[in-house]
């Protein structure tokens, strides 16, 4: 896919890493262990996959520095693999970035402001008093309401909506199809008029280097900022309810709902289709297999889940009758010992 | 946020209660409980929190009629303060209306009828013979189907798809990314073709005062409407199947999915990411525990729930596996019991 | 709805079957059991919906061939009603095909190669080197990146994503609001900068008559691609990560979410909000209840559950508890065994 080639000099180089072999040789892709070519270059990131290597002819191939003995030919030696591989991903990305100008179809109103090197995509809608940082490409079909801020080099994909007065920081990505800033979902019940609106008076607040996925939301608070803190990673699919706060570093798997006002910690690990409650407290460092229902705070950092176990469906019928007798259950044990 | 400023007098009377304290104190904004300064009106409602009041120097705090003597400031009397608070919301909400016009860019086909006062943002498209009410906005890059009516006083922020002949209320408002109208999921499976499609031939009425969540979508019907009653209030990413039908003032939480031909009926609260099979009746007054699958018809109102408690990882799997022996273990202990 | 009008003869003659009756008699419209009129055609797909032909008087009724004595009404027999069902949806289907033009205000790159018959609706953005094959329409506001490729007769309804290099088979469908190709969540850890993007290289495959729900995600791949074959159906607001593979015929109910490099087979039926790690095989034929989370392989094809049994919610709290002491309950049962 891509046309850029680099000699396996080139690509130590840039990883800061040693190499063996001919530091001439030249790849132009990254491909899987599997299926790598001599114009490949792939990557060993765990002990378990070594073995492969004998049955491959790589271009190059990033090891761990122990492994520099266990294959001969063109190598990288890497403290992290793993690591190396996305620093690389960045070098053959096909990408092309879009056109350095404000296409004519965009409409942006007057009164807002656009750094330099600013790139506009068609049909994007810019509302009064915006402002966006310099480097950042705003793609075709992407809405942006009054005052609201976007930092330097962000990209926004084709299609996302920010609502009015959203604060999002430098180097953020928003994928397409997302909507950030829309009402919370904040009404009071009343006996005449059925639920009664509450206007949805703060908004949010993106930080650095965060990455948004396709067709997430993120609602605006109520009287309280939601907020997502510098280089936290959001999947698709992922709700954020007003005035919820995910801290440093956390990563959010798709498909993942957080009630409002929920404050997630730094660097927690939500697997995918998590859902919390609201009001909780959640420590820093804690891990959610996917499925999880947080229903309470959790003060200790660890790994928590809920999911119940998959079943064959006859199995699974028969043992959900004996858990809704679980407590009766419970108490016929207790009274057997007793018993004896 | 809001340059808006109202006193002490005006803000009782526009809520229709009694006040106590300075008539001309004014305020620009409602702040929380914990930050409310003197510039700003704030509300306790519940019991809990109104020892927090000592702390802090708000300039008007609306309290319960029955703790009208537990502070001396500047105060609103109100029967219910969360309601209040809801209602001042709408007073101090920035928000700009769309200015009334039809913007240049916007494509409304000549067979189509707009009331007066109706707003449509750039970019829209309107179809062929859809009508749309007086004081409607319809905001930036929304789709508008053909034949599909639109009632007064209607909010569809940017980005909104309405597909053909769908049916809106009036005072319904409609978030960015929504998708109103697509076609329900029906196959029928054939040795031949494979899954051969049901067109989905009739299509979704939304009553009145409704509001619909960002990225929420709502499908068609295949022979019955799909239909969300009066008051009802639905939060972002929910999914309503085709021939679904909500009853008047439900509300239902983010991540919901529920499938086709089930009917929920009114004043039901679904929490979040509650799952319904489909064709199943769902009583009145029913509540749903965030992440209940619901496999029955409910004829019972009351609080249901499903999802399985959260638990370290190492007891979660351990308890996992005891799980797929309850039934076993039932025998077991009848065995226990028959054999004292 | 519709205005199209066929004789029972013209009806039977389409779906290549036997009936009995007035040749002649008229059908404006298909109508459910319940309600159908003289001038409706209705089925009985299932045995035990036969009695309800005695209190109604459809136009014309599709029935099972071994049914044809059991009502003298006109009817058409049928071997599969409910396919019949089907087919006879597409005739009466009253949706008026997209102009077969480039709107005006279409904005296509000059290097994109577009068929005979194709239609490209107000506002959609179409990159460059696109190719989009005869017949397929493109509604309004769909934006298509660079390179890539729709086949014939696919039908984009308005606000679609399409990224860079995806490929779309043909007679494909997707619905408003989906995103096919946005990237992969995919990050490295690092000790000094956080989360390190790893550039999503790959890219979707959709093979031929596949149909996308509306706000569907669809991410492209790292390093091999995402693919979804032929004949898949998938609803809305599914998520399919990056390196997923959906075999031919499955279908995908609601809110699944399938995470990254998970293979599903043929052939399986994915019932709602059903949630699949990553890197799991799941064999063809498999199908998983709604809500089940499958974090396991599936070799043996079979029907499975996970999700726990709904219960009002005093005795959910009790019984839950249980459950977190299940393995010690397993205990003590084994310790009276054993004392016996």
């Amino acid at each position: 896919m891509s046309t850029k080639s680099f000699s396996l000099a080139e690509l130590a180089e840039f990883l800061g890493c040693e190499y063996r072999g001919d530091a001439t040789h030249r790849v132009t892709a990254i491909a899987p262990l599997s299926d790598a070519s001599d114009s490949q270059i792939t990557f060993v990131a765990q002990d378990k996959y070594l073995a492969q290597l004998a049955g491959i002819s790589p271009g190059i191939v990033v090891l761990r520095e122990k492994h520099a003995a266990a294959y001969s030919g063109n190598r990288i030696l890497a403290a992290d693999p793993y690591l190396a591989y996305a620093r690389l991903s960045a070098l053959f990305n096909p990408r092309s970035p879009l056109s350095k100008e404000i296409h004519p179809t965009a409409i942006v109103d007057s009164s807002a402001v656009l750094a330099d090197g600013v790139a506009v995509g068609p049909n994007c809608v810019i509302g009064a008093n915006v402002r966006v940082g310099q480097g950042t490409e705003i793609h075709a079909g992407t809405v942006i309401g009054e005052a609201t801020i976007v930092g330097d080099n962000c990209r926004l994909y084709p299609r996302v909506t920010l609502y009015d007065r959203v604060t999002i920081g430098d180097r953020v990505t928003v994928h397409s199809g997302a909507v950030i800033g829309a009402d919370g979902f904040g009404f009071a019940p009343s006996r005449t008029d059925g639920w009664v609106k509450i206007e949805q008076l703060a908004s949010v607040r993106i930080g650095n280097n965060v990455e948004i996925g396709a067709n997430t939301t993120i609602d605006r608070g109520a009287l309280h900022d939601t907020v997502v803190e510098d280089g936290a990673i959001i999947d698709n699919l992922v709700h954020l309810a007003h005035g919820v706060s995910i801290g440093e570093g956390t990563a959010i798997a798709a498909c993942v709902g957080i009630a409002g006002s929920t404050t997630v910690g730094k660097n927690c690990l939500l697997g995918g289709a998590v859902g919390i409650s609201g009001h909780l407290h959640i420590a820093d460092n804690t891990q959610f297999h996917g499925g999880t229902v947080v229903t309470r705070h959790v003060s200790e950092p660890g790994s928590y889940a809920s999911a119940a176990p998959m079943q064959e469906v006859r199995a699974w019928r028969r043992n959900s009758v004996r858990y809704t007798q679980l407590d009766e259950m419970a108490y016929r044990l207790r009274k057997l010992e007793k018993e004896q």
